[in-house]
């Protein structure tokens, strides 16, 4: 395979990505810490076009002012040095004690004005460095019990939170957008926005909710067992997707955070079709960075690491290719009108129909004969997986 | 246990669940039909203030007007003889084999039109009968192929639906409103709108969304892992919870329909408590029909389906006694105090405050000490849980 | 794709499968019955050697012996024209109100009784049509509460059943085998056996637990979460894989039975290279039918049934083609002994080697050096997964 | 609640379970290390009588001998203070980077030669302390990717391993048993030996099965969405319930490690009753340690541990309260009764019957009337569960 990923691909990594020590809940770290610098040297020589992180990814929570300049100034003379760019910037309100409850939902007032302070800090760094895309990804908003937390509480106060840092934004005349990332457990027993739906719902009774859209990712969706390709399609359909995290996760159980496509790779499939050739005229639906959210696997040594992060963007080329070649053969356009799938896209009512028409209709209703459905006028969606899945395994 | 159920309760039963005949996947029925009139006789005996139906529960897919006329009189008559309400109307959109692909969804535009059409004339009996809520179970709408079905396209189609729906009702000047209900999966692979969340986002892209609220069902929210408490929170928080349909489900797998509490207690008792003294002052947080949606089990002869009916409205009103002497226990104040459960209400900022006088206030991030956060300031979540369970199992 | 289905590939389809009228929980049939005579000769047309069924698939349920006698010879006469067979013969126990608590296992013990008279004359028809393998699965032997089921007494009266079986078949001289089919819910709450692992568990506490082996089914394992190759793996290494039930589903939920690979394509991947390349000297694993234990989505015509058919066979065969070549592959290779992959196969102890002498050995423990894995030593399992991806993605 | 634990009840606690520390995937260390003296004499105090660890709970992995010796003396006076007694050790092969492919089927054959001595002097340690039950939970035994691991490979390696130290245990005289703890996933993507039946069958191809059984945990099989209750059932039908690790966990997803009866509180009611009363007579079926293996939430301050640790006896002698009078109550016996739960101990044959004496009652198949059970002959099980629920709630 000799796809070769470009900067038009717009490609991008979080630096705890790549960057991960393996340490996890039964284990100690299996590697060393990857050094900023290196690491932007080495995304841009495998073809990525942007790198992402959150605070204390860069420098230490509790880092003096020189030591977080320092770290910055270190990153940005590796961006100048590669060209890399910094898209998106988000912010830690998950690992520290201070945080055990939650940053912006937290039960406990001192930490919720602590966490706005952390966030506003990093809201200013990521103008400075140009991100245009500010992720919150609420990992310790939520509870283990149901008593412990008063949801609709909770949601007032993140409420307020996003509030406060969108008017900021706002009266900085910062060219940044917020994009909420759902989890629906894990770090905690239930975590607040479980899904791409509640996000997405939270977002209408924001002050500013032009402001803000999704990072939706791709096995936080599946560990609800909820189909990703769907979450993002209605996503799509609200407007709502500002940034995206892929990965893998092979079905309901702790994040595992794969490789993208080393997980389900029937539903990447569709969504790469969906992301690449979903939009107006047959092309992208989505003009973001494609941006990975992954773990490389704890059996893996450095060189394993940074080939963990090409086959990311070798398994998104790759699916994009088989994609194409899935809407330009001619028997599965066949295969899908047989199907009737773009009559979806025709209005239910003739132009200018309102329900009175449509109840002076008789053929819709009193001459409409549903037996034929019985025994007949099936849609061959199962043929038409088995084209799909022919292209996908490259057999046509 | 003598709590005895009274109309005031507000305890309603699908015609569908006393009158499953217990035919599953893969087995074939084993009880007879219940009859409509001594259906609404015997849940009157029974403590419920009212019944709801699908058109085809009353009378058959395809019944003459004449026919479909009877059931209704008949119906009708029960109701004056037992004073016994309709809250609720649905329409089946599921079960025949025209709607294999679904209703408003259908990649079959001739169903769309016949769909549109059935569920508007279910909406002038639901006027008719008095019904104040049209839930729409959508259990039809969706995919097993994530080709097989264009998710932005069957959005549209269903708010197409649903605004046609919605002007219906506004020019008819019904006293209806609508209840959407979630589920992720099963009959189809993944269904549309799949969680609470995903159907209050859709919500909000209609024209008339003020007519649309949400019918969570416990089992289908738990059916993706996720809490049914939550989600009525934020359902509540959106002023979305129209209508609720209440269950037993035993974790991620298919639906279960059990009696309710059957499954989750703990969850429902949560649940309970905060529908019964959620609101204003410790008042109830609804004030709609408690409508059960459960199947007695198949192994049920008609004698065991009444007592199941009767250990739907048993249950709840077990679970509110408990949750009234939770709530009147001071060790459990004392404990709700320390965990700052009620802190969660009190705005972040103080009165008067923006980010500017945020960003002034040293104590809230520069002369913050995250330390004593280490190994002490615990929630004490624990503990509240351990009085949780003492109060639900009848401990204290 | 040319891939064309001999009878050398063993494939054998249920009579339940291309049979299902599409009736489920939430609808009614979509589709006519197939005649027993014409699948026959639609089976051979289409590539497959072999067709099992139920009892009642053939017979309904309380046929009378003339009824019963007419449907077989039906069924003998279509095999002697087209050469297929009946390798596998189960029986029906989970249809008929009356086993609506378990054949072998309900509560009732005249249910019980009969359970096993129906089983005992249906050993007998496997025994006349030479099927040599004889399927149980136990759908209905189970529970929804905890209380109703006694499961100690439960085993045993599943073992007093197969033991009598078994002794019935040694008795008679039959060559059959039983054949235990796990599932871990649905229809019931909590099935018996609901895995691969319960089941071979259960195996040896039998009489004669040479005659008893398993038939897994794909999406059973997998609506636990459990990986299907790892579950027939141990099935192999137990001697135990008397029969496969291979289809498809896509995560934990409600038993989707889908076309073979048109579930977890990935995980059917490593199946078919287990089953085909993992014997002696790369040859195959098992040796008995590729039994597709499946459902036409409802959604389906006639012909989409039958295409649904072949689809099963083209996935193997496709899936089989995949797997050779990555055997192949000299790059494949290199990165499965990278990954030490075959090392596993080496014991662990030196010829000769017991405790004692391990115990000696100290560059095992004293002089061993855990820290190279520390940062170093990697496995190269991402790599090796990519590797795999790009083979059964036929990019390589 | 004045229930009060006593050493009688057999309550054991691992170290390194209110010795957590509370560093989690997404977090650091929220607390300071517990002091092993300190725990045995708190755990005394609370009234527990054991306590378990792995070795590098006591001592960190590489300690010096001496170092090792230290903290094993200053262990065995808080014994002998206390009248503590250490009635399970387990040893630690997943944290350290060395296994991070596993320890006895690491693919790296060194690696599983120093588990194995690893494994050999902490059974020493065991016979040592008077141990007499010795855990093995293969937490990196397993894969992540389908081609990563021959598990066939895999198992006969696990089985050297154990059959090794099963004869170093014999040989040496050791009053010890091995427990195989099952999980299904976590931290590696699928774990060998997923579930207490998966355990169970690998114990028959053993050299030794009597010297090896289970130590099943509620969490571990609750996470691949199976019954816990029916697992330990299984797990006493085979003779092989030898330890028992207790706590909480709400449903399928990350592994939670509750305090025993904060998750399925349903269940954990069923198991306690099968535990206490389900042995001959209605004694205790299991007479081992009641050991309760979970963590406290990270929310948690020191105070918050030891009342958690105080939560799970207290759960666990509430539910034991209420099995007892749920047993002791006549509507309870006449449900069961109604519902034939003790009709499943009765032999399906009557004495001396064999199949042929089946084959001659006509009353079992030819006229045995099935009519009846189509809309009659209901088990009552949901009156039974309401029945359950009623006696957990401390409702009747």
């Amino acid at each position: 395979m000799t796809l070769t990923p470009t900067r038009a691909d717009k490609f991008s990594f979080g630096l705890w990505t790549f960057g991960w020590r393996a340490q996890d809940q039964f284990g100690s770290a299996t590697r060393e810490p990857v050094d900023t610098v290196e690491a932007v040297h080495k995304l841009s020589e495998l073809g990525a076009y942007g790198m992402t992180f959150h605070d204390d990814d860069l420098f230490a929570f509790g880092s003096t002012d020189a030591e977080r300049q320092h770290e910055i100034d270190r990153l940005k003379q590796a961006l100048a040095d590669t060209g890399l760019i910094i898209p998106m910037i988000t912010t830690n309100l998950f690992s520290h004690p201070v945080f055990k409850d939650g940053g912006f939902t937290s039960n406990d007032r001192d930490v919720r004005r602590f966490a706005l302070r952390k966030v506003l800090r990093n809201i200013d760094l990521a103008a400075e460095l140009g991100a245009t895309t500010f992720v919150m990804w609420g990992g310790r908003e939520g509870s283990e019990y149901d008593f412990a937390k008063d949801i609709r509480g909770a949601l007032e106060r993140y409420r307020e939170a996003v509030n406060l840092l969108g008017q900021y934004v706002l009266d900085k005349g910062y060219d940044i957008k917020f994009a909420i990332e759902p989890k629906p457990n894990e770090p905690r027993g239930d975590i607040l926005l479980p899904t791409v739906g509640h996000a997405l719902a939270f977002i209408e009774t924001l002050e500013h909710p032009e402001l803000v859209g999704l990072n939706p990712e791709t096995g936080h969706e599946q560990m609800a067992g909820l189909n990703y390709t769907h979450a993002i399609a209605q996503a799509l359909d609200a407007g709502k997707l500002f940034h995206i995290d892929l990965n893998g996760q092979r079905g309901i159980k702790f994040d595992q955070d794969l490789v993208f496509g080393h997980g389900d790779v029937l539903n990447a499939f569709s969504l790469v079709d969906l992301l690449e050739f979903g939009g107006a005229d047959g092309g992208p639906s989505y003009h973001g960075p494609r941006h990975f959210d992954y773990k490389p696997s704890r059996t893996e040594d450095p060189q394993g690491v940074w080939e963990s992060v090409s086959a990311n963007m070798q398994m998104y080329l790759l699916l994009k290719e088989r994609a194409a070649a899935f809407r330009a053969d001619p028997e599965v356009a066949e295969a899908l009108a047989a199907a009737k799938v773009d009559e979806i896209s025709r209005p239910t009512l003739s132009a200018g129909e309102g329900y009175a028409e449509l109840l002076a209709d008789r053929s819709a209703y009193e001459d409409f004969d549903a037996e034929p459905y019985y025994n007949g006028r099936g849609f061959g969606f199962v043929r038409l997986q088995q084209l799909t899945l022919e292209h996908l395994l490259g057999a046509r």
